[in-house]
């Protein structure tokens, strides 16, 4: 006789302890899912998924990004990856702010809303408003028949599957494939990337969720920075450029579940004040991969350093520089720095997740927040 | 004989006993000041201080707003008030970040950069970018002779004069006047706003200075509550629309001088996130000077009071509802809610000194940081 020793709760956990970390190991089949059908001859191709005709989407001179919280961040990353790949100007708004600053939107302005549950009510009533005025919404959503896929003109579906950890970990990441997809298919359509350039591009996005695989495998030098970091009540995270998107989120995502006081920064705002709440112990955590601003990056670490902060730097796979001014390295796969916010969000993911269990704190369901925000 | 018992030290400082004091008490006559020769008939005039044709300024398209720290405190103001005023679509960006993110700029976008010593390394060399990429480019600065006075195709004065504090005060309430200067200059050009409204407009912004002058009277309240915050090491502060730039400064400003950690978010992204963070007893300060989103603002300011937060509610002179729902409420005179800020900022300010005298903290010289940051 084989005895099972799981009991209901953990087998639906698939054996991990807590759906977070289940969730955070689904992202590589989540991102699979999310391509699937998306790539065809190597590029992508949304004209399943999107009705626009080629002469509706060149007509756009403006993309708004609106979102809340994880998805928001989503959003920050989109400004970044639209405007690089088609020069369109693009903004981003937490949406509860946007509904109420009177948006210049004109009929060629896009509006992207992202919301995991579909239901999000700042999102949805985003959503509404912009319709009212002549835009066209398209909709990043994880729920099929949700309220933001019934209602917006367009829907780019995220299939993430179901998520029930209130820290959004395969929700985001596939929120950031969606948004890969948009800006390479507008790309493609709108002609302001060369094929070679698109194809190549297509080619690492392709590759992204066997990294996340690798990325995966070995958590040890992550639990110890969460053994050390679950000691403090306070933590920033600094990055530039797309980094800074990232720690962004791993500082949301950190804070939510572990109650630590995180916030993020550009790391060039840091002499502009924050720098003054640095001192010995307190632990800053530094992505430095993106290759362009990468010294002033190492300039701004060692400015924190001299402080006596303690440093986890997140730097790419090869790096042998970043560990001589940093007191624990982290790195992630080589990919085109546009996609770097997939791999580098991993580890600090699970940092928040071995962080909070290191102080025995409830992962799934942290206090005062609910999965879904569904009031205003 | 008349006995003086100032040394030196105080007598620079006018009899007050830090520069921060002093220069707080000063921005009546710094708006005085910066709004001298530039409304005629009661209208605002610019045409002495930029050399713009009215065929040039029709031209322009996009206006960017660049700076770091405080400056980028008031150039996101910048944002909600030129959008306002004109209907050009605006961006504003930490420095830092501008430089290196390939921003879309053409011809026709106006970067309006903003440092108060015009050497802020990140402003100047985004200056120099922007120009050589054919925008024009107007300098906001507290410096004649500075490298934004000199190498900006058009230089807009404060008129703050020097400021030695650490902690900007003077020179960011100034910021905001040049920016609703322009604001207004640009409007009645494009005739984007009827002249009543103008006109009305300008009366309630000359009247800004005698404002700040009732505010500063009566410190007690204030310096109550920063009897109380003094003993925290950690806060944060909310707010909606222009309250949330506004917040983003009083943070800054805490932070820099108290060495509290302290941050700013928009309201409603509260319930995303760090919602999570508030407990019993921690301080929050809510502001509540919008009348377009009072309502939602006070249901999250009973959303953190029922989580047991000290609340420090600021709102609008005859506002009889916020003490409902809050701790403490202090009130700044009434004004149109553009120009809120100007009044909003200055309790934070004061809120600020306080507590960092209460800790007994070096005021005027901050820990780690420098008074401008002329490396990058």
């Amino acid at each position: 006789i084989l005895h099972v020793t799981w009991d209901a709760a953990t087998a639906e956990k698939g054996g991990y302890e807590h759906f977070m970390l289940k969730e955070i190991h689904e992202q590589p089949k989540a991102i699979r899912d999310t391509l699937a059908g998306r790539v065809k001859d190597g590029l992508v191709d949304l004209s399943q998924d999107l009705s626009f005709t080629e002469a509706e989407l060149k007509r756009f001179d403006k993309i708004h990004f609106v979102a809340c919280g994880t998805a928001y961040h989503a959003g920050l990353i989109g400004k970044s990856v639209v405007e690089k790949l088609t020069g369109i100007p693009v903004e981003v708004d937490v949406a509860s702010e946007y509904r109420y600053r009177d948006p210049i939107i004109t009929p060629s302005t896009l509006v992207v809303v992202v919301s995991q549950s579909g239901e999000t009510a700042d999102t949805l009533a985003a959503l509404r408003e912009a319709q009212q005025t002549g835009a066209k919404v398209v909709g990043i959503t994880n729920v099929v028949g949700s309220s933001v896929a019934r209602e917006a003109d367009e829907v780019l579906m995220t299939w993430a599957g179901p998520e029930i950890a209130v820290a959004s970990t395969k929700a985001y990441t596939t929120q950031l494939i969606a948004i890969y997809l948009l800006g390479l298919y507008l790309a493609r359509i709108l002609g302001t990337c060369s094929e070679t350039e698109l194809s190549d591009a297509t080619q690492a996005l392709v590759q992204l969720p066997e990294q996340v695989e690798k990325l995966l495998q070995d958590p040890v030098a992550i639990q110890r920075v969460a053994g050390e970091i679950a000691q403090h009540e306070d933590l920033f995270f600094i990055g530039r450029g797309l980094d800074h998107a990232v720690v962004m989120e791993g500082s949301l995502k950190l804070k939510e579940i572990s109650y630590i006081h995180s916030d993020a920064y550009a790391a060039g705002e840091l002499k502009h004040g924050t720098l003054a709440l640095i001192e010995e112990g307190i632990p800053v955590i530094a992505l430095a991969t993106q290759k362009a601003v990468y010294e002033k990056m190492v300039s701004n670490i060692i400015e924190v350093k001299a402080r006596g902060a303690y440093v986890l730097g997140l730097g790419l796979e090869g790096d042998t520089e970043l560990g001589k001014s940093v007191d624990e390295v982290i790195t992630i796969p080589d990919t085109r720095p546009l996609f770097t916010p997939i791999l580098s969000v991993v580890p600090l993911q699970l940092l928040a997740y071995y962080t909070s269990t290191a102080r025995g704190l409830n992962v799934d369901k942290p206090r005062n927040l609910a999965k879904s925000v569904t009031v205003e």
